[in-house]
């Protein structure tokens, strides 16, 4: 009942399966450098795409039995960083968890040599082992397969977290299902420091396992932030120690829809564990319905005519109760995350509960504001940064308080996320122009779903393609993939984020010229079946098949 | 970073938790029939909504320990009918499966009485017990709770299946836990006898455990069809008997990628039990381009100039071995599938390729065709019929062989899919208008997904809104949800179908002034939980909560 030629789809799928299954039918360079401009199918499964890959035709198996991942000599890091020894049993379950037991009865292969081992060098003194990453961080790794045994060396273990996921990347299985890997130089970095995903537990609650199955993803695809919009208007599921009776009362249930503090603490470790950093967004003054019960007299009330209407606006800004609570709740907040941002919303505040109300009314005349409420909001916004500020944290903030002019602090990261293509093209040149660093997120919200490979124009937009000099240029720190949670939950969240997030996350950390959508298919086609493999049900791009199809409903 | 006023969905999620968690904020009628115009919230979370509801504020307690469903004594269906043995464990299952166990210590309830027995009484002699459901089956019941126990009659056991759904909505925790049922009688039957679901397991394989995954949920949601489109271009996973060459050459993989006969088999006791018919769909003469390599000659070869190109088009309509083929193939359909329709597809046939080949060149010549390639599609349709029609089984086909003026059987069913609102109810109008029953599927492609709630449109469209006279009217016989498998395979097909194809289910089953979406929302909001309770990932209409989250990834 669909129109459409088949026959360019069933040569994809014989591709993808010979990729897949065998390689054998492709013919690698010689140890060749290549420029990736109109990469191909050559590059195999590699995904985001390595800044630099070199590949070569001999080959090499790996024994399950005794293939090991083991610490170069030479590394700084040693049995004791178990972030790494962590890392090291995960790839080994990725790499040949899937595998039967290993039946008496070995033989050499016949071709090709067998490589033996992973060796893992931390090149620094100072391994960031028990660090937690952060947007300086060096994720750049070098990886070497051209013996009997791999090096996989980076100055900083967030980079040797990469370099694993690359080399699981690279060994596939034979006609006879023999683990196999091709002799192979890559050295890798990063394009964009900041490598995000926003997913919002307000609009519905995500269990947990949720959330740490995405984290894994992430992982798989080189995101390095987690972009925990916590708490919004419909629910606030942060069980704070100061304020118990913020989740008590404005969680969906304040026992099974709330995230403790031992829930939030696994969940950062749990990330960091993978290089990922957990940015939690406390979104004020607009956003924040479910602020409300637990804390009275925080929002505004709203007056219909001379009375009080019953309902309420955003954050009042006019009492000192509000910056006071505001102080105690963020410096929990400084307290409880560890990454040095915070990230304070301040998007979307809808004036008309203010304007109802004859206090707020008589607090604009007072401070000569005029009819301008933006002024009222930036008198807001102006003292929730100066007390954020005194906790030690840098700021990431929506667009919105940027354009209002509210002053900000130099190295305050300003979050794009409005307008069309020529409108937050423009927004991004005006604020490097101003000087801040910026993080682009228009073209990338996933919960925007259509009908077909939307993952197209997700994979083109990219956040330098703006008017400005390479000084403003260097300004953008990258980007984020948001799902906002209206119409997903833990039904359908991680296979609508997988692989459309995938596209985002090549865009970021590949070579700007890395752009050609049909070798891109090849390579994410067969990432997504990896994913799959790995439990993750992450959806088909388009007509196609997995070796192994997802195991679950 | 939405703009929406939260607060009406709060409320909504305020109501819906109220009604879920323990209804006794609800006023329900005192035994007193409704008709179901503007009906609202007091029908709690039926759905589909049964033709006549009445409820009553008297309610009853039902203990998982002593709680049984039982024949009743008139019934004509006894224990050795499994089918009913089967439901009656699932349902119990459905009802009180979630509950811990039951600690010593048992109270009686203060308020109530208790429901100690659901007697179902089959009252026809023939039950239907081992039969196939059918499109003139009885779906009627009628169930009654307004004593110690509660009798649910049907003329037949798809009547019964429906009413065991039906009470098991009836039945709600109260605030503490304790599950109850309110005094109630309904009288129901479907508006049309046909209520399908279409799904695609050519474009992507479907693991066996999706497929009955969603025949138990499509039971919850009374379709009573499963349209198995098995096969097309991309895959014919379809294991053949006669021509088991068909699938060793044309699905993905021959072993992992196949439904064998047993499987078969199994599906369509697993659907029988439920009360859901299967009609395989085998497409032709386009859409086969997988048959070709397992049945050499079959397709009609492409030439370019005066050459065969190597490349293939529909099946060749001009050889004798075609229909041959076609004759042993259908013969094994008939036997496999019980069900006395098989669908032939007909639709979108490409003549690109018979246009470029000599001999069918000569053929049409021979024939009289001229360059009218219809005149050619109608003579294969019309010997594939007659030969479908020799092994006793009627036929359902797309619109385009009505379109085209082929000769059909007075009883076949024409299966509508093209075009917009206008030119759908066109086509029903015409089809009806020469007397044919027909099918309805053009707003129902669920495959094509939109941002947000486009479940209101799937609800607002009616198969009998066109044209016609009441005795036209009576030719539609339902309608089906399709969803194509493009974009979906097990990692998401079922939170994309439901709930939305629940929106369609009550279409098809409640009564044609069942049309107010508010009250839709409301019941559908807890319906989805429901399934989510009983673990299907069916996804959140909107921002919302269920009080059990899905247990999955």
């Amino acid at each position: 009942m669909i129109s459409s030629n088949m026959r360019a789809p069933l040569r994809l799928i014989a591709l993808l399966l010979s990729l897949y299954s065998s390689c054998q039918g492709l013919q690698f360079n010689d140890i060749d450098e290549v420029k990736f401009v109109n990469a191909n199918s050559k590059y195999g499964s590699l995904w985001p795409l390595p800044q630099k890959v070199s590949l070569s035709d001999t080959s090499f198996k790996l024994s399950s039995a005794s293939f090991r991942i083991v610490d170069a000599k030479e590394s700084s890091a040693g049995p004791s960083c178990s972030l790494l020894q962590n890392a090291y049993r995960r790839y080994y379950k990725y790499m040949f968890g899937g595998s039967k037991t290993q039946w008496p009865g070995k033989s050499r292969p016949t071709e090709g040599a067998e490589l033996g081992e992973l060796q893992v060098w931390i090149t620094s003194p100072d391994t960031d082992c028990d660090a937690y990453p952060s947007v300086t961080a060096d994720e750049s790794y070098e990886l070497t397969v051209n013996q009997t045994y791999a090096v996989l060396k980076a100055p900083k273990v967030w980079g040797a977290l990469h370099g694993l996921e690359t080399f699981s990347q690279l060994v596939f299985k034979d006609e006879f299902g023999a683990r196999t890997i091709n002799a192979t130089i890559i050295s890798d970095f990063p394009r964009f420091a900041h490598r995000g995903i926003l997913l919002d537990t307000s609009r519905h609650f995500l269990p947990i396992k949720v959330i740490l199955a995405n984290l894994e993803t992430m992982a798989m695809n080189k995101f390095n932030v987690f972009h925990w919009h916590i708490v919004d208007d419909p629910s606030f599921p942060y069980l704070s120690k100061t304020f118990p009776q913020l989740s008590q009362k404005g969680a969906y249930h304040p026992y099974t829809h709330v995230y403790t503090p031992a829930d939030v603490k696994m969940i950062i470790e749990f990330a960091r564990l993978r290089g990922i950093r957990v940015i939690p967004e406390f979104d004020t003054p607009g956003h924040t319905l479910s602020w409300g019960g637990g804390q009275p007299d925080l929002l505004t009330p709203c007056y219909s005519g001379s009375s009080p209407s019953g309902t309420f606006g955003p954050v009042n800004p006019i009492l000192n109760t509000t910056y006071d609570f505001m102080t105690q709740f963020f410096k929990e907040i400084s307290t409880v995350f560890p990454d040095a941002y915070v990230h304070l919303g301040g998007d979307e505040v809808d004036f008309t509960c203010w304007k109802s109300n004859p206090d707020i009314q008589a607090f604009m005349k007072q401070q000569g504001f005029g009819e301008d409420f933006t002024k009222l909001e930036s008198f807001y916004i102006q003292r929730l940064l100066e007390i954020v500020g005194q906790t030690n944290k840098g700021y990431m903030i929506w667009q919105e308080v940027f354009d209002n002019g509210v002053k900000l602090k130099p190295d305050t990261i300003i979050h794009v996320w409005k307008g069309n293509q020529q409108q937050y093209q423009n927004e991004m040149a005006e604020i490097t122009s101003a000087g801040y660093h910026t993080l682009l997120s228009t073209p990338w919200y996933l919960n925007r779903i259509s009908y077909g490979q939307d993952w197209h124009d997700h994979y083109k937009a990219d956040p330098q393609d703006f008017q400005g000099t390479e000084k403003q240029k260097a300004l953008v720190i990258g980007g984020e993939a948001c799902l906002w949670g209206e119409y997903v939950d833990g039904t359908n969240l991680t296979p609508r984020l997988w692989p459309r997030a995938s596209a985002v996350a090549e865009r970021l950390w590949s070579a700007k010229e890395v752009t050609d959508v049909n070798d891109a298919y090849n390579r994410l086609s067969i990432h997504r079946c990896r994913m799959v493999e790995r439990g993750i049900p992450a959806e088909p791009l388009f007509t196609s098949f997995c070796p192994h199809e997802y195991k679950g409903i």
